[in-house]
């Protein structure tokens, strides 16, 4: 796996279960997972020599993000490396434009969109469509970064003045944001995972609610959604749909090709977590069963408050929290930034939300935000 | 941990998951935990100077099996160093004299026994109790190894000609073996697991049946065996004890002072698996709900075939089977060796008992001996 964040920690626990030592390619010594994992080489992810002497000691080429250069990912599969997912699959999520484009052309349901590169470009898509309006940056967002929302173009203006262009879209009136996994393998055989509500605060997720409220209809709907964009986007592994619910329209809003912050809930809250099945697909194994495992879980991001404390030094008072699976992903505690998570399982789900809320809340010394 | 085999492994990911990175002292490279763990130290775990230096690198030491001579284990603990569980209780698990002398003087149920030198005394045990007996080595019996079964002390005479002393016991009718275990902090604060059956073949347990097929009032009477027991040995950590149920009565036959093979369901099986209440335990942290997750829970273990088959090679076969969990420990294949074990989870012992069954078949390439 390239990239030692708590993805590639999260996998290499569920590695050692199935027999296997997963190797690492970390940028620092330090990284989530290379704090873990036996075999980890550091290196830069970026460096396509680094890339390549790492491939050569794989079998399979999986990854931890979607960072990889896209010309290092060709290269490597020119060279005879297994990547999964491979470079056509992660352009997906590594192009915004390119996914609108693509799959937006098969029908899959996204939001009104096009690529603007001036004020006057956007100014356009506004007065057509209405305001406000969201922009994102074609490469390289997540958690909230790289998107904004604008009422006015003029605002936008220092966005412009490097020159770059920019996906702008309608802003929509959200009912819910919701998430479906989905894990595939190279033939095409799939198994998706039950729809569950990803709570959002300033673009982050810090919650993830299942189930999701939301008819059964709806519900299908959604998996049948994220099942036609793995295909459509011939993806290996896990990929994450989160999805936009507006009335009873799902429109898809992004898409991760690995395991995702929205499936955490899955270690703990199906039978075959993510993290084991994103092993299993990229292996071309059979897929495990993705049932729930209670009629409720819960996840509830720890994220770095603002005082920087860390999470490490409250984890025995919270662990007294009843039924409250703590994951802590051994980084630098730092404002803002993933640290770990919490899970719970119960039969009803406000009982079970409050309860992983209340250890994620020991665990920081802070409130939630929501 | 010291000690590199499968308890260390499965320890080890189920650190991860609480933030920690567990350091490993192992024999060999190649041993189980070894091959994942990122912080192990290849050191022999009988040698003083190997436990010392790595101890002198843990806040506290715990143990993978009971194999530590007693008088490093004191010496560690004379030196300073914290040991979870410390030398008084893993004595219970080293001497089974000695725990059979210490256990039956307060009251918890053992076959009835004596230590003895010679044929003769043999002899006299058996004249006096009835035959057949049973001969148990006093220390380093495992897995069946270290126990015999006499209805003739003349067959027993190789065994004393080394002048070494046995404990004889009666050889019972047994109805079922059980286990329970208990976690235990170090101020006593303890928490139980549910009874499970044992189902033992030349003396190696081979499967792990939950809920054992016994009365409510049977069950509650084993746990409250187990939970004095943990108090009499002063457990910290987890403690397995294996029982023997003779129509309704109870009585205990070994201890382990650590995480077991009969615990190995709890994994998936119960909200706290054994390897995370363990370290919980030995770090004095709250411990975790002992609650199950399923109405059944059934383990089998993968032991290595006649033929030396290495499981690996058979494992996306047995991916196949619906929702088998499946744990592989990396370890050489060898016949008669432990090399992983599957847990199925359902509604009915009988179904779920067959479907884990099914995938331990499909890895060995055998049909298991029962």
């Amino acid at each position: 796996m390239v990239g030692g964040g708590q993805l590639a920690r999260m996998s290499s626990q569920a590695a050692i279960g199935l027999g296997l030592s997963l190797r690492v390619l970390s940028d620092r010594p330090e990284d989530s997972a290379a704090l873990v994992a036996a075999r980890t080489t550091t290196g830069p992810v970026d460096d396509l020599a680094a890339l390549r002497a790492f491939a050569a000691e794989c079998d399979v080429v999986t990854f931890d993000h979607e960072l990889v250069p896209p010309a290092h990912l060709v290269a490597l599969e020119a060279e005879g490396h297994v990547l999964r997912p491979g470079p056509r699959t992660q352009r997906f999520a590594q192009d915004k434009a390119h996914q609108r484009a693509v799959l937006g052309a098969l029908g899959i349901p996204v939001p009104l969109n096009r690529l603007v590169g001036s004020v006057d470009e956007l100014a356009m898509f506004g007065d057509e469509l209405g305001w406000p309006v969201v922009l994102k940056a074609v490469t390289g967002g997540y958690d909230g970064r790289g998107v904004w929302v604008f009422d006015d173009p003029r605002n936008a203006a220092h966005l412009f003045a490097s020159g770059r262009e920019f996906l702008v879209e309608t802003f929509l009136p959200l009912d819910r944001e919701l998430a479906v996994l989905v894990a595939r393998r190279p033939d095409g055989e799939s198994v998706v995972y039950p729809v569950v509500e990803s709570v959002q605060v300033d673009g982050m997720c810090r919650e993830v609610i299942y189930p999701a409220p939301i008819s059964s209809e709806v519900a299908e709907h959604a998996r049948g959604l994220a099942l036609n964009v793995a295909a459509a986007v011939d993806a290996v592994g896990v990929i994450a749909c989160e999805l936009f619910l507006v009335g009873e329209h799902v429109l898809l809003n992004e898409i991760a090709v690995r395991p995702h912050n929205s499936g955490h809930f899955t270690i703990e809250g199906c039978v075959t977590s993510q993290f084991e099945n994103h092993i299993r697909a990229v292996l071309d194994w059979p897929l495990g069963v993705t049932t729930p495992t209670a009629p409720a879980a819960v996840m509830v991001n720890v994220v770095g408050g603002s005082t920087g404390a860390d999470p490490v030094a409250n984890l025995s008072a919270a662990l007294a929290v009843p039924g409250a699976h703590i994951h802590l992903y051994g980084k630098e505690a730092r404002p803002g930034r993933k640290l770990g998570h919490v899970t719970a399982l119960g039969d009803d789900v406000t009982e079970t939300r409050a309860r992983a809320r209340r250890a994620a809340e020991i665990l920081t010394g802070e409130q939630l935000p929501l």
